[in-house]
């Protein structure tokens, strides 16, 4: 990857299907969770700031950038509830790695698989500081696009092999089941949350819709399990009922915006809530007690993103799944920018 | 550009030259000027935040976004000073331009030529309304990457055809003669900031280093004249005295951003300025008489790159100066993306 200044090593969906294949997605999934875990522990490294959003009657369109001082990151993002409408993707991004010291991109990605690897990866790293010792089963309620990445993460990294799948649409627990086969997990399909959170030890809530939603209320949760909130991610988007919040012990990624889009928006601004950096560097404890609700109100933060972006450049060095890409400007002599393009004339 | 939803059309900097050149210099500033003009008009349109910068010792990386509510852009910018010691250049770009109603990126392009070619466009659109009547003498203090694109934009929207080129490394006044040689110039290369103002009705101050710096001290400024002033661009980098700032008409793109960023950073926060775009809509006078001193203290705005984007979007349709870029997953089921990763294996 090093060479001409002008290109920009770039990973397609295709080649990025076929990096995550030939690693494998568990091993992908185990290696993503380890870059997160790492940056998690130098938190404090890094610039953060609340993701800048450009929110429009139809959903949103949103920037994360972050750096450690050594190496920039960014992620493009959309969410829009009613693509699938369409035929689209409700979520799609990608990414860009830079040099601090002399600001030039040095990996493009697509991050739309990408982001549901790494929010995988993030809600079973929090999982294992979080969720009950020896849990085997899960519910997943919201059968859309991330449960599989969800079902693969917690089995890789926590050992779960049960689970047991709910979507109002039928049709995404058919098509998770379908996905899973084969796999090695027991699979439950269930007809309502109720059914579906019955003997969970983690319950992982990823829906979709744009709206304050009920997805769990709180006569469904008992004592001692975990919650891996994933779906409540922007302001007015919530799964929880308020009084489950109250009964939880509350891990969040960066407060300051959590409490903009978490399920904690539906709290008081001040109602304590614990960085999972915290827990991960030893500041803070993580699960205290089998009696303990813990719930993980997952809203994405750039610094998995960066993770993530970091994770794949190391991995496609001396591989051929990139491609290079002309996207910097490099004359012979830096200032004659004017010359380059007349000389273009040929 | 209609098709498959996995491809974005990208711009790299081969086909960005080679479009330039197929369209003409001249036309294609003609064009980006009329693009900017028509967004300026409907400014208030516009979604506008100051640019999310990440400074560091080196320099700044910066994302700068804007939406007119039917399409979001942004840019993509380092400013680094020191690159050219390694052969890299200071300033380089690259954006994109999406779908606010799905999110969906519509194009990727290189920024690097297209931030030279529209800065020289929105400095010469900007001296349309402000510069003296019947001007024909330009002088150039700073001969780095973007002088000859000022020249160019000059001469085509204002029939400057007389140049007095001055830098304190006359390598760079050298590469700028020999650029813009046969283009129909009459070219003086000036020993002094001094000497290149003499009989000059307008003057352009584009030099690059990060720091504060007096290129023009108030003795050297006549009446009359109008000042383009497109080096000062970050917090600590000017190049006004600010007795000349006291004498002039001052006019800007964004006054938050400006007021960081610009000349009049050096100015009481509260020193009155005039944003370009009310003189363009007719809601503020530009030049007022023979007398008065203008001063467009230019530092880049958002704007002005959704302007460039969108231009350079309708430019490409039907031709062959882009390639197709698989930055997207498109499963065939929207929420089977994890389906999708699995067929892959193929």
């Amino acid at each position: 990857m090093q060479g001409r200044l002008n290109i920009v090593p770039f990973v397609s969906v295709d080649n990025m299907m076929k990096l995550v294949l030939a690693i494998g997605i568990e091993r992908f999934l185990t290696g993503l969770a380890a870059a997160i875990e790492e940056d998690f522990r130098r938190w404090e490294l890094f610039d953060k700031t609340p993701r800048i959003a450009s929110h429009s009657a139809e959903g949103v369109i949103e920037l994360m950038p972050t750096s450690d001082g050594t190496t920039y990151g960014f992620k493009y993002v959309n969410g829009h509830p009613r693509n699938t409408r369409q035929g689209r993707q409700t979520v799609t991004a990608f990414g860009v790695l830079a040099d601090v010291g002399n600001g030039y991109p040095m990996l493009l990605t697509e991050m739309t698989i990408l982001t549901a690897l790494r929010t995988a990866a993030t809600s079973a790293l929090a999982a294992k500081y979080l969720a009950p010792k020896d849990a085997r089963v899960m519910a997943v309620i919201g059968n859309g696009a991330q449960a599989e990445f969800q079902a693969m993460a917690f089995r890789t990294m926590l050992g779960i092999d049960r689970l047991r799948l709910h979507d109002i649409d039928r049709a995404a627990t058919e098509k998770c089941i379908r996905n899973l086969a084969g796999l090695g997990f027991d699979i439950t399909a269930c007809g309502s949350a109720a059914e579906a959170v019955q003997g969970a030890q983690i319950v992982t809530t990823v829906t979709a819709d744009k709206q304050n939603a009920t997805i769990l209320t709180d006569n469904l949760v008992g004592r001692g399990i975990h919650i891996n909130g994933v779906g409540g991610d922007c302001p007015g988007k919530t799964e929880l009922h308020p009084d489950i919040l109250l009964r939880s012990d509350i891990f969040v990624e960066y407060s300051p915006q959590t409490r903009i889009e978490g399920e904690i928006q539906q709290l008081a601004p001040d109602h304590p809530v614990t960085e999972l950096w915290r827990v991960i560097a030893g500041h803070a404890e993580g699960r205290r007690g089998a009696d303990q609700i813990t719930l993980f109100d997952s809203v994405g933060f750039a610094i998995e993103d960066f993770s993530a972006l970091r994770y794949v450049r190391e991995r496609i060095a001396g591989t051929g799944f990139f491609e290079e890409l002309d996207l910097l400007a490099d004359p012979d002599e830096p200032r004659d920018l004017f010359g380059m393009l007349l000389r273009a004339q040929g």
